[in-house]
């Protein structure tokens, strides 16, 4: 079976239900477009009151089309929609496109009504795209199923980005924008309501196509965690690049996505990890997502972060140095050789890196093409860039400047050749025919070549790291909450590390215990019913003797019978007291929206001051544990700052990938997992979980 | 006398040397513009070889001229260039603009050229721009004394934009993107190498002009601390905005800076503190740089920051709300009785804030009106603004849609006006023109309007806070090094605080004095031999009986006899053991541009690791400490986390204040003051220093 989405984009017939005579119309403007954009296929407009609707033969109803067509574009009100998708279900139609408002983001009325259609499709085995959306369209086959006003004075060019948008309006201005940009796209997809077909499943579809190099994606958040995941996998696996704009950062803006539509929102920053976890680059701003979809339009990535950087000014390759720093790039200087032989040619330049050639260079354009010459050979750069500035807009110097530098790149063919200016139309498409990306504002280039590099290090894991090796469940109790002993007995199955602990069912064996292990010691209260020990003062640290271990043993027994008469006490933990190491927090939660996510962070202020945490979906390879360590700003603590010691970061990396294993295997059982701390120990020692709590899914639903 | 800018920019005749006949030309350009861009005073090209130049009279020289020009332009080599500059010396002109590089630039003999130019100009009474600058121009009056290409095609409109640039390349480009954007030009300088004139300077002329409501200034660094700070506070206390972008930001770009210009860079943080401070928008992008200039090339400041958000369509809803709140707007909901309002009209919208009225508006333009003219008239909002997207470059559909805003908005004239779409020029002008800032991207109207505010609050600083009250400086030791004792007997006096702490010469005199502060006391060598106390093991804690305050007073005082034995020792200080409080750390530094500032931040992990601090100017009054304190990320430590109470953030306000007040009264003769610790008590208990130590300017020259 031809997937559903490649009948709504390429259908070989498709039928408008609710076509309007009236072209401006939002059942004329469809027509229109599939009449003036060149659409090959079968078109069958239905309107039960005309013959003819804009001067083609119109059916009363999709019962009288002489055949099934592959697709239907409902454009009629909410009221006649369901009564649509049923004829849409008896015709055996493939999918549908469900135009109108007034559905779930209504209230509970739309809502329910919503309910009953995607019913009604389901059980027909009919695709469903919206309803509240604005179509699709495919401009390679001419084939445009929307009422988008952005089609009324031009069509889409055919090209390389996909783009697909849960808001129809959204969508549209990137397709706008990107038409001005001179970018061409290959799919565009809204979703709107997500009854049925959503962002994810559109994604995932798009990241598989061979003419899509990049996606331009916009959603308040996701329907289905797994079709997601698994959508950005295939991208990076397909080493399609995928530029994201997810809003609902501030809490307004999530409070504002909440009343819009119906999808969760999960935890911003959860999503936010996970994007980076794939390589996906999330925009912060509209004009940030089109420049850089524009610099992967051209499906090539750098090698490496070298930049060299070619200017007639010194300013503007200072500003370009500080741009390229921030974005990641490496700024390396020519080697001494190549400076030597620029310094020959131009007394007065600076050829390090930025190569300023100054504004001599201007008046003999020979100087120019043997300076950038000298640095696509000789520089070893990854990328190549000219900041030009507002010399192009010039009639008389647009001309020569471009052919002397067309002269200096055309020894080297392979490098990425980019440039910044602002400049008319027909002077930036001629440097893009010969390779160029073209920026007006440096600071935009900079960033979009800086994701091009973390694009190309994301696509390149696939041959480099392998996949997270799956966990077999380890068997759990059977119901109930877990203590302390045995949620650390479930882990150390898992392979995570504990300290060597005993368990003490008397004072006397706390005693015992404590002799063994060796002083001082930590008692802690073990029971499945005292999830939160410091609530009853259930902890005793530091204990130096036999007589203190004791006396503490005693006083926290009876406080738990005191305080909690009903706990199922276990006994005592009896532990060594660790004073070394860095501490840490680990954590796995169940985001409403991107299930199960392992969180890590530094202990004490770092947390609770300056959140500084972060996240990953599980599960997750040694690899991504380690990038997600590095990634807090804490960072420095453990590789050892006041003449402090590395930490064992390979131990703790170990840990999170083991844990984030363990937390995928048991998904559907467990609601959160806190290791509070974590001791990360000096390098060699390993890192160690001092607590554990495990709450089940079926605790927190209670 | 005039202002020597003012002969620059507005000359009532002007000198040409170097003219050439040639309009392509260095000499030949400023000819062709002064020409054709309707200058109406003298111009007097000079050329020895020619009667005429581009059909104007030409002079052999300067001492030909019938009059002494204001202002003379010398378009000639560098090796020319001294001889011209002691002709218009000769001739009695009053200030000359240097194109040719060629000077500091270049290395140590360019130096040596540039120096002995600036001597001869000085004690002429001349002053200079450049050399290796672009010249400055003067739109209002015509005035193009530059040879950028920019103007090859078009003049610059007059307007309410001032650039000054220290890079030619880079202010050409800003004349070009203001032009682009709409906006025209006051004045325009470049600066060049600053041999004489500086963008300091520059930019105090400029912020002091009627019709200059906007700077956009760009440097690599500064020249003239006092005069720069001279100019931020007239800048803001006559109500110009300022936006500043200054590069050398990263190391490599610092470099590049270093090796471009002899402007030296000083610390990149501590210009970037200063900025916030005097209220100046510090640009990141060009893009943003313009963006700004624009929102306050309106001269209209909102009165506050609540902005209401009027959309066709919720997910460009969701975004401006969180760009909103990322800039700092107050996305605050509309009343109740309004919301109420507009649900009656349109049953489907998000009432709330943003407004979102539904696509459904689109087909009935009377709701849109209406929806803004709820919005405007009882939202009570600082801000309105409009997301309309891609629709008003649908050419059916921009102009109902203009129409129906424009009335909407009528209704208010006060407010802030704007709009976020993509549509062709003159549809953007027809919203300019009803006092609306339109943007294309979202992110960047939000920001814009972020800065309007700030720059909003800054302004009214003016009226509501003192500046510091200038402090008598407090008479130091004759010469020499300082010890913590003598440092904080000069502190006292400046009116900080210290512990209750006594000098002690003999191990019994400092028991006694332990006796007499209490036990636990801290014990520290007193030298102005030994800053650095813990190299020596100068430093015992925590010493809670006569005994060990003994036995360490004899430890201490041996091994500074023994590690060294040149020292001069006044003895040990006994000091009452402070447990209480958040520990941080306050000093002032020389920076090598902006000169005394005093840096702020928490102690430990967060200065180390962080490098979680700030800076201020000296000297600054109470408030603007205040401000200084909020800006570490670490401040909610400050103000009571883990259920710690606030701590004295007054005490603390005042001591950075005072001490800032007495770094700048002392500015000549102190290097740095390093307060490690500054205890931050709770709330009333005071700050207190816990050590002292200020390093004389001498010291560190040796």
């Amino acid at each position: 079976m031809t997937d559903a989405i490649e009948t709504l984009l390429s259908p070989a017939s498709v039928a408008l239900v609710g076509a309007s005579d009236n072209p401006a119309r939002i059942g004329g403007r469809p027509l229109r477009y599939l009449r003036d954009g060149g659409f090959k296929g079968g078109v069958y407009p239905i309107n039960p009151k005309r013959d003819t609707v804009q001067g083609m033969k119109s059916y009363a109803a999709l019962a009288d089309l002489p055949e099934a067509p592959d697709t239907a574009i409902l454009a009629v009100p909410a009221s006649a929609t369901l009564r649509a998708v049923e004829d849409c279900a008896a015709r055996g139609v493939r999918s549908a496109i469900v135009f109108s408002a007034g559905f779930a983001e209504t209230g509970a009325e739309g809502a329910a009504q919503q309910k009953r259609m995607t019913g009604l499709a389901k059980e027909a085995g009919l695709r469903l795209l919206g309803p509240n959306c604005l179509g699709v369209f495919n401009p390679a086959k001419g084939y445009y199923g929307t009422f988008s006003v952005i089609l009324d004075e031009q069509f889409i060019m055919p090209g390389p980005v996909g783009i697909v948008s849960q808001s129809g309006a959204y969508g549209a201005h990137l397709a706008h924008l990107a038409r001005k940009r001179g970018l061409g796209v290959s799919h565009w997809i809204t979703t709107g309501n997500e009854a049925d077909i959503d962002v994810a499943e559109a994604l995932h579809w798009m990241v598989r196509q061979d003419e899509t190099r990049v996606v331009m994606a916009y959603a308040e958040g996701v329907q289905d965690r797994d079709v997601f995941i698994k959508a950005l996998e295939t991208a990076r696996d397909n080493g399609k690049a995928v530029v994201f704009m997810k809003t609902g950062r501030s809490t307004v803006g999530a409070e504002a996505a909440a009343s819009h539509t119906a999808a969760l929102a999960g935890s911003d920053e959860v999503f936010d990890a996970v994007l980076r976890q794939y390589g996906v680059h999330r925009a912060a701003t509209t004009a940030e997502q089109i420049d850089i979809a524009y610099a992967c339009a051209a499906g090539r990535y750098p090698a490496g972060n070298r930049i060299g950087i070619f200017t007639l000014s010194g300013g503007f390759g200072i500003q370009l140095a500080d741009d390229s720093a921030a974005a990641g790039l490496d700024v390396s200087p020519m080697p001494r050789e190549a400076q030597e032989k620029l310094l020959a040619l131009l007394p007065y330049a600076s050829p390090r890196n930025p190569v300023d050639a100054t504004a001599q260079a201007a008046t003999d354009m020979n100087l120019i093409t043997s300076s950038v010459e000298a640095m696509v050979t000789m520089g070893g750069y990854d990328v190549f860039t000219a900041i030009l500035g507002a010399g192009p807009a010039s009639p008389t110097f647009a001309e020569p400047l471009r052919s002397a530098i067309m002269q200096g790149v055309a020894a080297s063919p392979h490098s990425i050749r980019s440039v910044t200016m602002s400049a008319p139309e027909d002077v930036v498409r001629s440097y893009e025919a010969e390779g160029f990306l073209v920026y007006e504002d440096g600071s935009a280039l900079a960033s979009s070549l800086g994701a091009l590099v973390r694009f190309s290090d994301s696509f390149a894991r696939k041959d480099k790291e392998a996949p997270p090796a799956p966990m077999s469940p380890v068997p759990l109790p059977d119901s109930g909450a877990m203590s302390e002993v045995t949620a650390k007995v479930i882990l150390t199955e898992a392979g995570l590390s504990f300290p060597a602990e005993r368990l003490a069912s008397t004072p006397d064996e706390a005693v015992k215990a404590a002799e063994q292990i060796g002083y001082p010691v930590v008692l802690k209260i073990c029971s499945p019913d005292i999830a939160h020990k410091t609530e009853i003062s259930g902890v005793a640290v530091n204990l130096r003797d036999a007589q203190t271990v004791r006396d503490n043993a005693e006083a926290i027994l009876a406080r738990a019978a005191e305080m909690r008469p009903n706990a199922r006490v276990e006994g005592l933990i009896v532990a060594p007291m660790l004073g070394d190491g860095v501490e840490t927090i680990v954590g796995v939660a169940q985001d409403s929206v991107l299930g199960p996510v392992v969180m890590f962070g530094l202990g004490g202020i770092f947390v609770e001051v300056l959140k500084d945490v972060t996240f990953r979906a599980a599960p997750f390879g040694l690899e991504e544990a380690r990038r997600m360590i590095r990634e807090i700003k804490g960072f420095p603590l453990l590789e050892g700052v006041r003449g402090a010691g590395r930490s064992d970061i390979e131990a703790l990396a170990q840990l999170l990938s083991d844990l984030s294993r363990f937390a995928y295997a048991h998904r559907d059982q467990i609601d959160s997992i806190d290791l509070n701390p974590v001791r990360v120990m000096p390098e060699g020692q390993g890192a160690v979980a001092l607590d554990a709590l495990i709450v089940r899914k079926e605790e927190c639903e209670q």
